[in-house]
């Protein structure tokens, strides 16, 4: 089972290695990182860089095709290689995925049109203007489309893929191994918990302030 | 504020790259990938290498000091370079911290005889025995020294550690950067709340399995 996750410059690290520590555990599964060169991608703070192992050229028909998000993801936005190879690569893909806004690169691509997804919280609306049906939930299954929330929500979108895929005791067993009985010491991780002044100091700092909604 | 994340072969990428994740968002903060070579360092399920920016000989004084697990942990629990580097940073760090079997790692170097430290579920009886004061807590304080449980239990360790750095609403910026409002799909991230058959076939194909308790 060939799992493809693209990176970029400037993509969020934790949106795809979320994932892939999930998805990799999964009987059979080979994940490869992906990219338009095979070379290091630095992520959005600049302070870390993973290895992309293959170009999209040589991995065009992944069983699962996963794209992260980032704040990298406004470059990939117009027509061009990337679009070319997430549009052949989900003509046969069995799962479409992605992590945060991610899936507004997969929008953009002309892959969302009238689907149910979501993306980070602050990109809802983007991602509605781009042609889904977007919805700010955590994780969203469309057929064989799913997309999930801001960063962190790529593990739990992970689990119920891996459960889908190879059985409920197999993504508790994952589960059991990453030790995921997550103990957040705040309750901050949501526009609708988080404190109303926090939201309004992340929303002011946020590269979304400086777009059109 | 400097922020050494030692990686080395066959560690487990979630472990490195959650608390990278929280911290590297701290105001300040500049995480540094080292190993004992500057060079790709390739992840325990060999789909997946991170860059090690720097060795360890030059970032000797970090303010955070952090140690990942996997299980390539193994190879380096015998006196060498990463323990005279643990045990000459550690003197001078503000927070000396790991996450999964990375507290293998310390307690081997010497740094945890008599401090209350946790591991992995299925390296707690192991910590013991290298002289800790070993507890199946997900997160554990001791002083400047921060230990977590498997794997994702290294995000809410660095949450914890951002607030006592920066300040709760610091901290509560970050998890809703990072849309950390978990909902795993499944109640089986812990020993005491997965299903028994669950835990025993993980503990069958584990490593600790082979290994005296």
């Amino acid at each position: 089972m060939d799992i493809a996750i693209l990176i970029y410059d400037r993509f969020t690290a934790l949106d795809a290695v979320g994932p892939y520590e999930v998805l990799s555990r999964l009987p059979g599964a080979k994940v490869t990182f992906v990219a338009e060169r095979a070379e290091p991608k630095r992520t959005d703070t600049a302070q870390l860089a993973l290895l992309a192992d293959a170009t999209i050229d040589e991995l065009t028909h992944p069983d699962i095709l996963l794209v992260p998000g980032g704040p990298g993801q406004a470059a990939l936005m117009d027509d061009g290689p990337v679009h070319r190879w997430l549009r052949t690569a989900d003509q046969t893909s069995t799962w479409t995925a992605s992590v945060c806004t991610g899936s507004l690169i997969l929008a953009a691509a002309g892959l969302l049109t009238g689907r149910r997804a979501t993306s980070n919280w602050q990109a809802i609306d983007e991602l509605r203007a781009l042609g889904a049906d977007a919805t700010p939930e955590r994780v969203v299954f469309d057929g064989k489309l799913a997309t999930s929330a801001g960063v962190t929500a790529g593990i739990d979108m992970a689990l119920e893929l891996a459960a889908k895929i190879a059985g409920l005791q197999v993504a508790q067993a994952i589960q059991l191994g990453l030790e995921y009985d997550p103990q957040p010491p705040f309750d901050s991780g949501s526009p609708r918990t988080a404190p109303a002044e926090i939201v309004e100091a992340v929303r002011a700092y946020s590269r979304f302030a400086e777009q059109p909604a």
